[in-house]
């Protein structure tokens, strides 16, 4: 099992047994690398809180949360401050339950989180795999204030080793011009829109393996004010709910939510809207 | 005229005279039945208090309040916890109202305080009684947590006496899937949109009385974050505030505007939303 | 076991095994009757989440909790709105307790929480069984807004079945003139002062059954800010963790912690505060 | 009667009959001239809001208001953002509250308003009249950023007219170098300290005229946290409810309660001891 | 130079010296007639403070604010409550400005700052001079609680100098029967829409000297909820961040931005949006 | 100079002039290693704006800010995430300033700041300093959560170079039992209390170099809520201005005030108590 909180609230219907579970949720409580306002490493834990506000049964998916099994973790014991053993803590994590053959579900915490579990879920798929990500921002920094990891060049990281026209990038409205010209030659960028976009790559995708890594601040702050670097021009949120129904139909192999911070929102709609998501792609699996 | 508080902000440009008014409107602070997170007593007070920051003509009805004669009657004196003293005390209001001939328009409180007043209504106006109901729930369940009366079976209380095919729900996202059946097999039910589904019953409705039962949750919380139960994927205030223009054209017989919650909500705007809604109602009448 | 929710927060270092602990604390989100600002049901909560911030040894007590075999239940589920039932359950929860030889901690939730536990020590301790009352609030009316059962009347109802002048209130500042007339006709009310008064009451309680329940408003808002019915002019946060330290001599048969309302608070230093008491509290027993 | 917003909450209590009511309550929405942050127009009807929340009878007075006829007269409708006529106007509501041999109690709104309100006080008792002024700030400027009229200077302008032995200053903790100069030569500041100057100064002031002008930071903003210059280093509320029962023994022929800005203070403990306040002053007249 | 404060935080990237500098920036700190929230006195800080936030490089004009020169002027040391002397110190600032041949970018506070600027820019540029006002209230009323100068009145005041065939307004959606009589009347005002009647009014203006004036709350509550009088009904922040796009292809001769109130906004995103379109307003010049 | 941002608020009243400066004030925005609430990188700028908000001259110390001289550098530009790198920069700033012979003044951020300036402090002075440490928490583990530099370990590093016998304690009442034992077998620690000790304890110190590191927990939450780690039964603002007072009899070589947390404080009340003790320490060099 992973070693992580086990005397915390856990999502909405989760089994407690770890070994018949077909889906693993581990929340991931670092916020160290964010430069403008910390916050994250509450995310998981009021995203879990708020999941008894919503139903088991997606009327989008036609499907009920009851009819799956999933073992929510709890949140990881991270070092605060210690960026390097956090990631090593992570991509542990990751690899156990990829082992395990189990589908993986984590929940930030800032977006480098992904980074060590992209790495795990690359060395099971290969060159195969598609990263689907959805931002405001590029996240194509080369470093930022001088540090190679950081929330801001974490898909700079992704692309030293993930094969970048297998990258698709959704929703982005922020960046260097460095960054763009960049994922220019390099990586598939949407520009501000997402659906549109997303259907027309979903057509292509067949069945191969498909991580998808959701920075919450894709969706436009009116929806989802709960964030730390707020960008004003995204997408609705049942725009992004509808963007999940699209993927529900590939092979998806994993799956990551970053960057909710509940102390930006007092109606706690952010973490709500991140429960529906979190609960759909379960229902997808 | 009605028990209810005398020394309360009363809203913007009512009338003090009960016998010369055409409308008559009464804040319920009702919220005893919540099970997420409670606050909608403050609801009817926060209305009234924002409702001198819009202005008494509305552009879009092309109409003005000073026009119009209404009486704020206050909120009613409930006695907290207990539920079915306090549902009794609405429907004598509601019936006093009615009796009276004028035009009832409710503000809650939780949305189980529709049951007694569509109750009221149902028996002046019996089966030609037509209920449009705006939500993001279906408000469809048995009961709730074991509870026959609850904000989250309010509408299922009501199809036992209302015919239910008279009964069309909008912009409902959110329920079980026993709820969803249920709707399918007897009510009108429209999933996710507002505006355009509306127009089309707009149209069959002829002289028919109509009462509408409004759940600002229909709204995305983007919109109206002020409210306990945010349900992400709603319509647009524009949306609803066009949905209100569609309406003015039937045959109105009450109204009411539920599960507003100003503690969620520093900036008013789900508070003064409503009180624009309301505005357009009473001079729809 | 307790029947209480099974997948939330414990409190800082619960065992997760009820039948070897000696102390049961127990959650009790119940606000229905509260008559002025909802919200004490997110208290049991809270106070667990912050209970991570604190120490789990007391410099006050000279002791640690890692001595200690206690576990935290979980809240329990009620029914919301319906207060009878609500009030059975958490009777028949303190019956198994006492019934179990275990030392009862119930955490509110509103004050009206205490009267099904008090009725069920006083089944077991009798005549005997000593009442500390610690409240800005006299809580004395004989109904309040035409109920009978009311956090406004919970000690009126106590005085009912336990001798009055076994009860010791102390810090209240708060009533209706028939209250103070009540309790200097009945119980023993000390206005305005908790430690001194304490210290002396404390010196004639000998070797007596105690049961002690706090209203977190005995201390000024100054202090503890989160709590529905604030009132100004209380003792300070260091007085009641010293009253504690005095009450630690007595022969302790039950506590409860009740009124925390975390929404108030952005600090969190209420259900800090709280958090301070209880593992003191479990640190006497 | 005065003329003032006639839809809006009234004080706990308050009659509707201005001619029967011995006691005239008037609120103040002024925060034109404050310097740092505004919010004080949203005091008065704050205070009255919360009013609820407290009882109705004193046991620091050992009174009840149910013996006591009072009237509230609302909100002055003041012209935002022109300080002459807005302070034309509020002179002119004391002048009609004192010619109808009533007892004037004002709720601001910035400390300004008290600078109409004793000149018209100063009319009718001449040198006779003693000033109590509660403060953190010594308001002893001679002009603030180039204006004569603000909240900064008011005591300063009231000295112009008011015999200086006649100003008794409690709880100073702030000013300029030649605020304290000044007051060393003219009026009887004491600093940092209430309650224990008070009752040197009460002893001495007999059958005198005395107006009481309480700006609520002279109390701790831990106390009173809703304020708009909160000063750190104050006394408790338990001091400053004594402190009114001290002023209770003298002849007071005027009351006013400035500076509570409830925006910061999402307790309301500060417009809740706000409340007792004016109760405990009501019942002192 | 103009004379602000010199030791507050500046826009990003704003130059130390005003004489290289091709745009100036000022910040007016003025909520003095503001009748129903004031707050947007702390706007231009906020807006400064966020404006680290976003990147220099804006992928919506494909140009960098490292390419321009601008300095931050810092705000305006305003006389709290003179409005008189205010304006006055506002217009002699725009009029430095605009004779040092410099673009004056002016960030409010209130709607009232602009009329100063609009009439030093009129007299450089006369009837030639177009006014884009993105709003969603008309502005304009003949005077407001009896008072000339107002927030409410000030496209008013500036139709008394500018042709009103040469005012534009969009997006608005508030306003008295009066005022829409005679805006139908005057200027030139589109109902609730934003950004198709702008394309259609840009083609037709060639190489005129436009000044823009943009009041917040044109866009939506639910995208811009930091304001002091949201009005529902609005348009999108990619709305808005499209129009200033259009905006772009004209010949801009000064801009200001108003009523930012940061205190209703937890999440910024409103400052944050608002720092966004100034950034693509110098990007523009 | 220190390198630092250069375009942000400074503290009231200071100099633009490094080099004639006989103080220096740096900003240290790092809460990386923060376990609890992560906030306190935006204390020294909130403690900047709020400086406006109080006046120059102290009646405590009657001394005036106009006649010192002090630079205030701005905030250091960390590398977030990056704790080595952090510590090494604030240590340069510490040496650079002593070596310059001006008197350091360091605002948190985070305790753990405080270590690379006490390790200069000490390269200077040596066995002679004395260093106050006022804290609720007692800062000596060995390490926490696996990290050897962390906020709780803080004191337990210092005490690795600094003559433990010359390490005074006040104010301390949490900690674990190692600490205290820790504390009772090397430093002086002195128990909950802080203005009675610290006179004994300054009576004895004479003309000793003397340190002060202030993490502004000490103070009781209610006093100073604006913090991460909140531990209620501290003192009084009042007590710890005066203590302040009682310091400034000392030779005093450097001082550090830490852990303000702004986003739990709406009234800015901790962040005001801290810019009056800057002050008035400025006020005693």
């Amino acid at each position: 099992m992973i070693a992580a909180h086990t005397l915390s609230t856990r999502f909405m219907g989760s089994t407690d047994n770890y070994d018949k579970a077909d889906i693993v949720m581990v929340g991931v409580p670092m916020d160290f690398t964010c430069s403008f306002r910390p916050g994250t490493r509450f995310g998981p834990q009021k995203i879990r809180e708020v999941s008894v506000g919503i139903e088991e049964y997606s009327v989008y998916m036609n499907k009920d949360l009851t009819d799956k099994n999933y073992y929510d973790a709890g949140d990881l014991d991270l070092p605060y401050g210690n960026v390097n053993r956090s990631l090593e803590m992570i991509g542990t994590a990751c690899k156990q339950i990829i082992t395990d053959n189990k589908f993986p579900v984590f929940i930030g915490g800032e977006h480098l989180i992904s980074l060590p579990i992209i790495k795990e879920i690359y060395k099971k798929y290969g060159d195969e795999l598609v990263i689907l990500h959805f931002d405001a921002h590029a996240d194509l920094r080369q470093d930022y204030l001088g540090e190679h990891y950081s929330h801001a060049s974490v898909m700079r990281r992704v692309c030293e080793f993930v094969k970048t026209k297998n990258i698709f990038q959704f929703g982005i409205r922020s960046g260097t011009k460095a960054e763009f010209e960049y994922a220019k030659a390099n990586t598939n960028m949407y520009l501000f829109e997402v659906l549109e976009p997303l259907r027309e790559v979903v057509k292509n995708l067949g069945e191969r393996p498909v991580y998808v890594t959701l920075d919450i601040d894709v969706v436009d702050p009116a929806f989802a004010n709960g964030t730390g670097t707020p960008e004003p021009g995204g997408c609705t949120s049942a725009e992004m709910i509808r963007a999940i129904y699209e993927i529900s139909k590939l092979h998806l192999v994993g799956f990551d939510l970053v960057e909710v911070s509940p102390g930006f929102d007092p109606s706690d709609r952010t973490a709500l809207l991140a429960a529906k998501l979190i609960r759909d792609v379960i229902l997808s699996v």
